[in-house]
């Protein structure tokens, strides 16, 4: 099940170009897109299917701002209406394919895939971009075999940081005692708070002291489909502090990591992601060594929920054991239900 | 849904042989069949399952005329009777196994999977074999991951010629605009027109002056299941000439295609093929041109059928626009439907 | 449909042991089971699910006797019980993983997946295991795409030695015209016979002089699931003896071969075996030769069974005709299906 009206992250910017990448064929929630670029840059969202006998329009031919499906030659706008036909003087009625709202923001593309009308710009998770020129970021992508709501499940519960990234973002089993409070948002659960007096994780560890102790600031912000925005914050770590406030320690490097979950069907996303520091605590080689650690990362998330799914496939409606940490996967859930039950009554309303 | 009633291409001669060659399995129409030669070199075609416990006969070993199953050593004469059993006096009731007609001709050989007293050689379509003596033909083999009523409706409309076909056969947009007439016959159809003025296809245009233009006179037979059958003679452009007739320029190249296809299963096919030319039009070089050409191009329907049968699959279901290519398509599948509905009402009848 | 009062073989003694060894996930008869040692070296096997979202537990990490599942951190003992949730004070109820009786025996891992009241380990075949210091036997492992149903069959019926293992085992048509009589035991059939005046198998015949001839005396002990105990005897062809009786020629090579069959789902096996000659009876090299021997033939079994499988799915409900060697599959089958109905219909009792 997936909410039509809402922006779901369809890559980074450079992935639609020109030459190889000029006609891209993207999998987004049970839908095949095709995405280009007119001559002003703008990217176009349409059905990857041609309304004649369904040849995916991706492995037809850009021509300036229209799309040429290559099996029988049947040119369509921008917009998605059919401009020609070869051999006939008059388009037929119904020859158009559907195309979706697109917008570019923050280095990504987001595609709406429900009513048109509804496409709220407002409603797209505020991010940073690799281009901000205040920060010094790296982007990635991979696909994962799982549910998305499984991704949910994993980004809203940094517990698992101990357990599953011990090699690279964890080291310590502090991330496992968190028990952060998530603030309900309209689309999604906002959580901020402090990892105090832990080591360095194992991916830096070799760049400080044995003995060295950071506090940790963490600001998620978790919004519908499963957009993940990160704030953290590592600060030396301040003597005799504890309790839920954010550390005050002296900042050492800022990091911003956005991440967006794109289910291509029920049993695969796509995930684009990017990690890196401000300018400003930047540091010659600090970034290639997040970049490069977040791709290991995120194959050890990919190696824990396709185990998963698979379990999931083979015991279909097994009992489920809830812990505290499944608070904010919980809540994010609820959300993300709630959402989509608010459809299936718009729909029936309308019905 | 496939025909019974029908001779089936079941590949080249020369795919049934000895040593490596000497028992060989097709899927037809849904069907597993074993192919061998007799000493006399009849082609036998019999269901590639045993009956004692369905082991593939293709595992066999070739005895004589017989073919012995390798799991337990029942041995089938080339009717498909079992011979023996080993440690067995008598053979046992039912221990046979169902054998198809089978003719070799053109140098294909053709499995009829109906009713054998309706086997009629004359349903065969006419063709010319890479033995004829009067051309020089290449063949080849491709499977295609497609409904082969795809297939039929990608041979019977060749105005995908200039789409699918621009790095190969076309090389302009005109295949695009012909709409030519398509003759019914009992179970198929036939079309003859003329594609005036053309530059050559993309393929051969480092053999001409850039300006030169030809006729090509196109003359296809398709008949059930999927028997595509081309002449395809490039004459020089008339002066002035226009119309549906024939071009009278002098001919340079006379050309002959067979394509048999042959489902497998409702989502797959084998695609047998030859290209060439006639002996008196021959020239140094230029069937193996073509050849290679042949392959490059279905190579090039294979892409886009597959990625057609993707959004099918995806997307069942969903409407359908026409156009007027559409017209040779909708007759050939017209004639199939007919054919198939008729198999249907028989056997209603003898129920 | 699986028994699941049995004993089914988890592999051999050594595939559970330390480092990369020291979590093992096998699929038994639909269940997906960890395999690991206790300190004390006792083999625990649990179903390799986490109670709380159903992650492997294989993907875990072993921690002294307990197994801590690698996504939250949850910690299990070797009863299953969890003993641990990072950042809780209590286990919540119902935190607990099913386990299962283990046995180790013959340097076979033993599992029992049903009630592990009736995990009796009388029942547990006997077998001779590569540590036993009377015999030199080598050991091997093999997955096969095949209903064990139909692994029953081939063990059951040693006539297809003959015809599947020309190149192997047999070497003459001598094994396809044994018809032995199969004695029922509560769990399986036991049947003796004796080869007479053979050539030496092919995989031995560069052994001995071309004319040499031997009497074999086989002693197969078939048990559910599909256990399958074989000794196999070589001595001198005792001139002029026929009938049943074993035979009392000079005895050459006595070899012993463990075969379990355990299913993994309905359409898959795992194959553990292995073979090889008594102290007394062995001369340098003679394993090696039967070791490589032995996995060649059985991947000639695999090619036939993977083979009979894909036309049983092509042909589903096509009949089967019996013939005489079916004698030991049908009694074989008939106990397997006995002991079925009746675990059914003590699941009706107790309902």
């Amino acid at each position: 099940m997936f909410l039509r009206n809402a922006w779901y992250c369809a890559g980074w910017d450079e992935d639609v170009g020109i030459g190889a990448t000029d006609l891209v064929c993207r999998r987004i929630a049970g839908q095949s897109i095709l995405l280009y670029r007119t001559g002003e840059g703008q990217v176009v969202a349409m059905e990857d299917r041609c309304p004649h006998r369904s040849a995916p329009l991706s492995l037809g031919r850009k021509e300036g701002d229209a799309v040429r499906c290559m099996y029988h030659g049947m040119l369509f706008g921008a917009d998605g209406e059919c401009l020609a036909v070869p051999g006939m003087d008059k388009v037929p009625a119904g020859a158009s394919v559907r195309t979706f709202p697109v917008v570019e923001r923050d280095n990504w593309i987001w595609v709406w895939l429900g009513d048109a009308a509804q496409a709220d710009e407002t409603l797209i998770c505020e991010a940073i971009g690799p281009s901000d020129p205040k920060w010094v970021l790296k982007t990635n992508q991979l696909r994962i075999d799982t549910d998305y709501r499984e991704e949910i499940a994993n980004l809203a519960d940094l517990s698992h940081v101990s357990w599953v990234h011990g090699m690279t973002f964890g080291g310590s089993d502090d991330w496992g005692f968190i028990k952060p409070r998530h603030e309900l948002q309209p689309r999604g659960i906002e959580t901020k708070y402090c990892v105090r007096g832990v080591p360095a994780p194992t991916f830096a560890r070799h760049l400080f002291p044995a003995d060295a102790r950071f506090d940790i600031n963490v600001h998620v912000r978790l919004s519908v489909p499963c957009n993940f925005i990160l704030s953290f914050a590592v600060h030396e770590a301040e003597e005799g502090a504890t309790g839920r406030g954010m550390s005050n320690g002296k900042l050492l490097l800022d990091t911003f990591s956005s991440q967006a979950v794109t289910p291509r069907d029920e049993g695969s996303v796509d995930y684009y992601f990017s990690w890196g520091t401000s300018k400003e605590t930047w540091f010659p080689g600090i970034v290639d060594l997040m970049h490069r650690t977040n791709m290991h990362a995120f194959l050890e998330d990919k190696r824990i929920l396709e185990g998963q799914r698979e379990r999931l496939l083979q015991y279909p409606g097994a009992p489920q054991v809830d812990i505290v940490h499944d608070a904010g996967p919980v809540r994010m859930l609820w959300v993300l239900d709630k959402l989509l039950a608010e459809e299936a009554d718009s729909v029936g309303v309308a019905a």
